[in-house]
């Protein structure tokens, strides 16, 4: 497979987490029936991006959502980047966490968001995840049919080093599910996508909640898909909707070999290394 | 010394060193005239960007090319960012190399090109300067009254491990003279200034040769200070001519604190290390 249809749901997200999952299973079935092969949610698609609402819907794996999620992957057959939403663990502590599902339901992989987001801009925005978040702790690549795939999550894209493991670990395509704001969503989001995409000559799937002025946190939207040339595939604008795009996986293998940046990289200067 | 003025010199480049060497002089002078502190030369300013052409303009360090930026910075009282040229060492290899006077016209440091820039883009650009280039081997950071520096040269901007290392010792300003090309001009170099910027949040300068259509490799020009904050300060087209720029280093002092990036990197999670 070369050419891979992706679709990424700028879904407008409410308090009503009932309402909010059923509204992610209609664009899932209706993305499938475009021709979509790999579906994407947004940051907190389910749960208003609130520190305090966290706790209250967070879920452990396998929950409620998580099991909407997996049926509604295996019922479009369609990989499934879910988004993200609060987990619980067994210890009570909540993460910010993506779960991604095969074409049958099948879990492949979950990411917790790695980097947490505190920030207090003066005059902008003020956030502090740490509040009632705990970071996750794993580089997160799955193989697929289409093949390698890496997840993380909104400020972990601020971190140029967990992208680049993750192309050093083989990753094509890597899909952040966000959610930046309106003070660094103008000024950051797409240079943050593009850049991330040519530096590692990968796409970059940025999918973010559709834009609701009455919310707490605004979303800036503009959900993205950036070329391994760095260029915008494709960009939404601040309201719901779903992004259709086909990618052609031999991008990554042509721009590598016109430049091979990677190969370049002086690897006995420097080292970037899990610990 | 928190207000910095910057000039960067977008000069033309022909074949004539001499030439080249009394023009790069008057802009410095005329810069010093303006008020500029920190003056900046581009990429093989007085050699045409020409595998064949370095070689033969090639000088050890210093020689005359050395002596007249020494003498340059010493008599405009300024900070000098050498462009780069080529420097022979004893025994017989060619480097692309930028030297860093003092406002006294003592070298503070220099680098050598680490990264060599071999693309071969179909339908556009193709250059392969390890055909005569040997890279150099050194992170370059060094101390002023403004504050630290790191310097690099254009193809190493493409390499976000070595922004991050000068970033982490230390450096709040980045000078890379680069000469990017009409292929990858337009796609990269202000995305990847303003991504390298916000990154580390740093100040970056890129300054280019003015385009010359006639030229056997012809410089996208566009020279530009961008943020700590990721955004453009300024850019100058592709003629030639001089971008003076007053830079506020207590900006990175300021987006350090409201978006504290570089202490939210996972440091138990990976390590990027100078080996």
């Amino acid at each position: 497979m070369t050419k891979l249809s992706t679709a990424l749901i700028q879904m407008r997200v409410t308090d009503n987490k009932v309402e909010n999952l059923r509204s992610a299973c209609d664009w899932i079935e209706r993305c499938a029936s475009d021709g979509a092969v790999l579906v994407m949610l947004p940051e907190m698609f389910c749960c208003p991006y609130d520190s305090a609402a966290f706790p209250r819907y967070a879920e452990p794996e396998g929950g409620q959502v998580w099991q909407m999620l997996s049926d509604a992957a295996r019922s479009a057959q369609v990989y499934l980047v879910g988004g993200s939403m609060p987990e619980t663990d067994s210890s009570g502590r909540i993460y910010n966490t993506c779960y991604i599902f095969d074409s049958h339901g099948g879990q492949i992989g979950k990411h917790r968001k790695m980097h947490l987001f505190d920030i207090d801009v003066s005059g902008g925005q003020r956030f502090r995840e740490s509040d009632t978040l705990t970071p996750g702790s794993q580089v997160t690549v799955v193989d697929t049919d289409f093949g390698r795939l890496g997840v993380a999550i909104c400020y972990d894209l601020r971190f140029p080093e967990l992208a680049r493991l993750m192309a050093l670990r083989g990753a094509k395509v890597m899909a952040y599910p966000g959610a930046f704001n309106m003070t660094t969503g103008p000024a950051h989001w797409e240079i943050l996508f593009r850049t991330r995409a040519l530096d590692n000559q990968v796409y970059m799937l940025g999918c973010a909640p559709a834009r609701d002025e009455t919310s707490g946190y605004v979303s800036y939207g503009h959900s993205l898909v950036a070329s391994p040339w760095g260029s915008l595939v494709m960009q939404l604008d601040a309201g719901e909707g779903r992004l259709l795009a086909e990618i052609d996986l031999t991008e990554v293998e042509r721009v590598r070999r016109e430049l091979p940046m990677l190969q370049h990289r002086r690897t006995d200067l420097y080292e970037l290394a899990e610990l």
